[in-house]
């Protein structure tokens, strides 16, 4: 039996995470559960599982959730309750786990996931801006330690299988699909007036609101070209991008010999957590299969990167290295946040990074240290542009 | 250095094999070849490679290249000059050579390349029907020997390396890509006056005129789901055909844990027989890398099995088991030669076919004699239906 850990088990890969291990009864223990603000999804989850640990976002949703527990007559004896970012890293830290899904979205995700690599667990890794921000200290801390980072993201997970197929050094570039999310066809005028309902429409796959918008501006790729340099030990001029609308091929490796191999599936999660937390065996899935002869045809673009510039954006962050990747993604995290909020347009979201890549103080990504320092700074710099561009939509108001 | 035989030298495979050895200098030695009646390549091949060994088709076509080379003062000496089918055995199983690529086509095959195994060499099959007639034997065989049999068919090959990517009980099925030939849009009813040209016109490959016309009746698919089923040890029933126009998906796998892996390329035979080559590694390709974007758009769909029974009559000879493979690739190698020589219409190739697996009395198909003989007989009765075909149309133009 597997114990686990589910490092944001009410999100998106977090509930279908558990959809996952209770579909093989016996083969996975829940040990522990880290969640944010959502209570009640929170008393379900942990009904079902009865972990040892449960972590919430902060003091208040973990009293509340103690008390929704005592009125369902759960035995609270039984469960440890604690919260915040010390809470999230009791429950990846728990010595009775060996895999963690890392699976809390944004730069908060770092800390919880590199303090279970010091602790020697294998981790799942969904939360690809932890890698972002400080892939060479994951990789090195992973060597260190011994254990499998293995990734979640359909795509790198794509990867992942393909790798199989072929030796390390035999690798010519790794090819990101990318559905090009809702606005792959939208002039590139039209940009400057999308709505947050357009930009949260996404054609292929339901996740989650932050990485729904990342797939609208293309970020969302820009992070995986970085993540898979990091992942797979690629540099960033060997992992191009291909948009695919159908999302079905998840990615693709070439190999030195001409060869592509591919890894197709349905765009269920559940396929990637599963081989994630199932590694290296492969598990029946009672998902149902792809049909290929039902979809009909495959496409491949090449991306507009005139369109997209958060794509190339991505680029040059990894490419210059250090601190840079983590001061992306600060300036896009806050800039997302932001949008979502009415703050900032669109189009705004690839200008406040780029603004903020601009005037990065540029350090060594060394240390934890230096990567915080370097995520603090960025994040306050990306508000206060955003504050700019609210009060120029304002003054534009009146 | 590895030490190679070619059987079947002046064939596509053959001229393709050894541009891919002649694209790595010092890394392979062509110990010997074999080749039919195209005397002037021979001649060619062997001022390139000074193998130690040259077979042809018989002793007129061996004096022949012998007198040519003296004319062009090849160091005669140094190579010895052999022919027939004893000949291509000699080649396969020189004790100096430690992979044989076997590519003639055909029944004929089947013994150079069966003794080479015996005689403990590494088999780079591109000769299917071999494997049709006898692969029970060829796997028993290569087991016993201790040999690997690499498949060089572009679909088996894509096979090969995505199973790379799990074990051999994690898959669910095989699924073998078709192009679909010449005729995949033509209504049936026309499919009874096609000619010879229409019918040697493929879409995609340039191969050999029988594997052409076989691509397109779709028993080249038929042989190949049955020399699948051999070759990775799964039931027929696991073996898929789909239809895929662009031919750039060669085959894929799905596990059970839903994922499928595709093996993607150019339509260059010289990708997988440099695999084949060089396998368990992967060399630098010469040739210039697949462009996914510049191909818009891929295509799947399910194969029309009443317009093609090519198809279906070899799943039924694979279920029959025995000697029942061995009886339709006789069938079908007859019938082709006969349509290509104008004696029979294109839809009675399946209709011959038919007919001698109905009448066919099944042995099993656990010696190479009762193999040959079932191969044999069923070759007698499918010559007496082609010339009963021949009649019939004398007959009509009178």
């Amino acid at each position: 039996m597997k114990a686990i850990s589910l490092l944001g088990s009410t999100g998106s890969i977090g509930t279908n995470a558990l959809r996952v291990t209770s579909s093989f009864p016996g083969a996975f223990r829940v040990v522990g559960l880290s969640g944010g603000k959502n209570v009640s999804l929170l008393a379900d989850q942990a009904e079902k599982n009865h972990p040892e640990i449960i972590s919430t976002g902060d003091a208040n949703s973990c009293a509340e959730l103690q008390a929704l527990l005592r009125q369902r007559n759960y035995p609270m004896a039984a469960t440890r309750f604690v919260h915040g970012i010390e809470g999230s890293i009791e429950v990846s830290c728990h010595p009775e786990v060996t895999l963690v899904l890392a699976a809390i979205t944004g730069g908060a995700g770092l800390l919880p996931t590199y303090r279970a690599l010091e602790a020697g667990k294998t981790i799942a890794l969904a939360n690809k801006e932890a890698m972002v921000m400080a892939g060479q200290l994951m990789k090195q801390k992973a060597h260190e330690k011994g254990v499998d980072i293995i990734p979640v993201d359909s795509e790198h997970n794509a990867i992942h299988q393909c790798l199989r197929g072929g030796r390390r050094e035999e690798v010519r570039r790794l090819i990101l699909t990318a559905s090009g999310g809702p606005f792959r066809e939208t002039p590139r005028e039209q940009l400057l007036s999308v709505t947050r309902e357009e930009a949260l429409n996404h054609p292929t796959w339901r996740m989650g609101r932050k990485i729904t918008i990342d797939s609208a501006t293309l970020m969302n790729k820009g992070l995986e070209v970085i993540e898979a340099s990091w992942f797979f030990d690629v540099p960033s001029d060997e992992v191009d991008v291909v948009i695919h609308p159908q999302s079905v091929v998840h990615s693709m490796v070439e190999f030195v010999d001409g060869s592509i191999l591919a890894q197709l599936g349905v765009t269920d999660m559940r396929i990637p957590i599963q081989y994630a937390l199932t590694f290296p065996e492969r598990w029946r899935s009672p998902l149902p299969p792809l049909e290929l002869h039902k979809l009909a045809k495959l496409e491949f673009y090449e991306p507009d990167r005139e369109k997209f510039k958060c794509l190339d954006l991505a680029y040059r962050a990894i490419r210059r290295g250090g601190t840079a990747p983590a001061a992306l993604n600060a300036a896009n995290e806050v800039a997302v946040e932001a949008f979502l909020h009415d703050g900032v347009a669109f189009h705004e979201i690839s200008e406040i990074i780029e603004a903020v890549l601009n005037s990065h103080p540029q350090h060594e990504a060394s240390s934890l240290d230096s990567i915080l320092k370097a995520d603090a700074w960025a994040r306050e710099e990306a508000c206060r542009l955003a504050d700019e561009c609210r009060k120029l939509h304002g003054s534009r108001k009146h």
